[in-house]
């Protein structure tokens, strides 16, 4: 693999802003391993912080239940192609409980959901009445 | 609206495979309506066939649970920019028991993870070798 | 539908580099007809001929047949969702023979095109070394 | 390259459902050849003949010629920049005649479609009347 | 054009947690006037104001001028397909500063990255080593 | 990495019309150096003479600054994913005066920009017609 575009930020190397970023990390996730996109990411202390508070604030407890949470995750990062999105929401819907059953059927429904997200497209399929009828 | 490139086919002109299907998604769904992705794929009745009976079989009992199933929908049709399936997949959701509340975390989610790929992409972040631990 | 972001440059506002463009649109294709996506393009001359030289180029004589390339416009078209191009590459499809069945046929394939490449995506599938096997 | 998310299923640990799909790839494509997206998709058997029979289906005989099915298919995984799908389409089109020329006349095709496609997004163009006058 | 998923939030309904936001956005921008992203957003009263703040500080003062700034967007939303953020992108761009010939050579450059990004994918160009050459 | 589709061509067997394109690359740029892109482009010679005639045209003098054309150009490539466009932009963007800081905040616009259209596009936010407003 090719090395990022700016060298992630090791431990020895973070500013105080960064340092207390890591700190929250590895106190919400119960553990020391912090991955490569918040190393690199911690090149712009400001950034680091907005996206590590606004995920904090988004998979965190809400409505909607922590493993489908990472399920809809996995769903945007296949669509976009995004490999190392794949790979770690995939990793991290395994710790939630995601059986490989799971896994095969939210690719089932993925790939179906892009199929026919073409076919209304190709077919230029105008929105049903019916759709908007809960709508003031 | 535009028009669709060919016309819905009616029940009135619908051949005995197109019935046949018509009647299926009757009684799966327990309603007369029938949308119009239907009925413009019914101008190719294998095509409306298979689509159907993949959809039916996707969407259908499993290990991910049919609301979840209908905000992985959401999520990818939202990511490729489908305005109709956005549309009947929303109103899908909340069918089957999706909340204000619910509908806006998920937003929340398909921005973020949006959002996450693209930085990932841009500062072009190597994968972990931690992520991919699990693997045979 | 929403007005385009800046004005259709009419006939009788065309300057002379945009009028020789005009002309030789309607003798390469024989007829008046000047479609509103070079009418907008033409308030950037020089973009309006360079894009019209190489679509002339693109789509004209080669190794593979205009109505093919017709089906590969669309079938990327599909992909990004343009409805403009749709609409537009499909009456050119037609009017280069493609009839209904081939219509639906095409939607058939960019919908299964889409699908599977995400299931690849999902999965992460390796690529075969025999997919390589006549590369220097 | 990283593996997939699951492990492939060799010949010796499949199951009659999946042994009786990999049979019917080997008599449909007249070889012994197996690839790793059947044999990743074989994680689960029903996925694996629905994909499997829907491709057959699409891409099999019908109104569109199978090299340009090819081109098609080739075309939406350039636009979906899915690497895999890229490479094993290519080799399939070259197995069915596409020449060195064609394969960079289909790329220029491509290239120029998803031009055209982001100009007339980005200058909002609205549909011309006429593209719709075929239509019921 | 069809209503959005859940109605805008007027000034009369605003909960003071919306209420404050809507004042931020009129004190930043120095006008009365919210668009209707935000009205919808506001159904999520913590949604907007994570959005609005992020939006506050991404496109506020730093070391890229607030022009650039907009065209990075446009060609985001473009790329994109997403008609709203076209048109407030270009509306904020031209009230910044952003003439006529600076809007179609902004189409034309993302015109041309789109081919080029295609052209690259679809031959699987490998990465030259000397564009690494400046990383640790 | 793979290897591309077909292979580069050197400058020893560059045929004489691809030999006056990689002189018209050097001396443009003003260095030896003719990365993987055009030397792949090669095996079509007219696709090669268009697709760098046009660059040029595009990323050469006009009403926006160069340093700005490669950041828009970086901004569509990472929506697009394409790697390649990613690294041989980012260094182009170095080479035109691009700091780490520009880096990092280009980064943050496109992620927020990702992040807003999906937001806007799954919550079907209607145009305001207050963007419309300076449109004939």
């Amino acid at each position: 693999m090719l090395p990022p575009v700016l060298p992630p930020v090791s431990d020895a190397d973070a500013s105080p802003a960064v340092a207390a970023i890591y700190a929250d990390i590895r106190a919400t996730r119960g553990g020391d391993f912090i991955n490569l996109f918040w190393r690199v990411l911690a090149n712009d202390p400001a950034l680091l912080k907005r996206t590590w508070e606004d995920l904090k604030a988004v998979m965190g407890p809400g409505t909607i239940d922590p493993l489908t949470k990472e399920l809809v995750y996995i769903a945007v990062s296949v669509t976009n192609g995004c490999t190392y999105c794949i790979n770690s929401h995939t990793a991290a819907a395994r710790a939630k409980g995601m059986t490989d059953a799971m896994l095969m059927e939210l690719q089932a429904i993925v790939g179906m959901a892009n199929e026919t997200n073409r076919l209304v497209t190709g077919l230029q399929v105008p929105v049903d009445p019916e759709f908007l009828s809960d709508r003031s």
